[in-house]
């Protein structure tokens, strides 16, 4: 068994972002060397996600929109983890997104099907942020 | 190691549909011959779920009444996504219930607790859609 | 490649709680003598949770409020699943909150940023539950 450990690493311009990395990724199996097995990409942060979704402008608008009427931002007093930090409704809208995805191997490339992006979720940024992708296989 | 690759297909007669996949997965567990591993099973599209819970069907009109309440399908006019599509709520509803389930497998069998079983949410159905089974192991 | 499975148990006094499991699953991976590879980390019952979030009281008090209000208790007779149960909101609650965490293993330790803790969420508590602990590596 192979294995492989990397860390990307982000400092958005923004409260809230979402970046594609599935480049990154695949970056990352090629320099694994694994031609069979599983990319387990995280991350590293409670009040971020890692997930997959299209990658299409509109459809970041409507999470960005749906996120903060399910979870929303302000008033900040309204979270009891509000006392020192600011970021309570980061950690609930990364409680939807998901910390991590899971994403198969086959011939040295990520298995996706036709729309598969991997994205990463920022929902308290400005500041040092990373996402562990760990590879496992042969 | 070992590893194996299957897709399961779809196509449901209506837009949206929850089918207890249990039984291939398990065929695909015997298929491989993976006594000790990890089985990871994906939608393939951006707009259907795998998921495990209950195979019950009181509670699958539950989960469709709550995502309808959470992500509504109409007005379509809502959502910046819908421009050249209709689907912008699937995405939102799939994000709820996830891409993705990662099972054990121990004795050659999906290691699961007493009511588990393995579902695929479609939400945006009536078109050929599929389902990645990736196993890893011994 | 290694593999090495345990069940943790629960049986918790209160219907809601959230649990800290991160010292038993770091017991998990050091009893595996797993240096290298991916722990699997599951809930076996539909009505709970394995997530990675914050250690912070407060969080856990917006979580219990929040999840209440998009997948409530009360009144039962809400949900088509409680005609012999009262716990359709528990599979709700467990879907947006998601069944496991998958986490690396580096240099024989659950490799984690900086906040990240692993938390059982039990959502229809008061009887014995379990969770599922598999590594694989090297």
């Amino acid at each position: 068994m192979k294995s492989y450990r990397s860390e990307l690493r982000f400092n958005t311009k923004h409260r809230r972002e979402f970046i594609n990395i599935t480049p990154q990724v695949e970056q990352c199996v090629r320099e694994s060397g694994i031609n069979d097995g599983l990319v387990l990409c995280n991350a590293m942060h409670i009040t971020a996600s890692v997930f997959i979704n299209d990658n299409e402008p509109g459809l970041h608008q409507d999470l960005e929109v749906w996120l903060e009427k399910l979870a929303p931002e302000k008033p900040h007093s309204q979270y009891r983890h509000n006392t020192a930090e600011n970021n309570a409704d980061a950690h609930l809208k990364r409680s939807i997104m998901g910390r991590e995805v899971v994403v198969a191997v086959t011939d040295g490339r990520l298995d996706f099907g036709p729309w598969e992006q991997i994205f990463y979720g920022e929902f308290d940024g400005m500041r040092e942020k990373r996402v562990l992708v760990k590879i496992i296989g042969e």
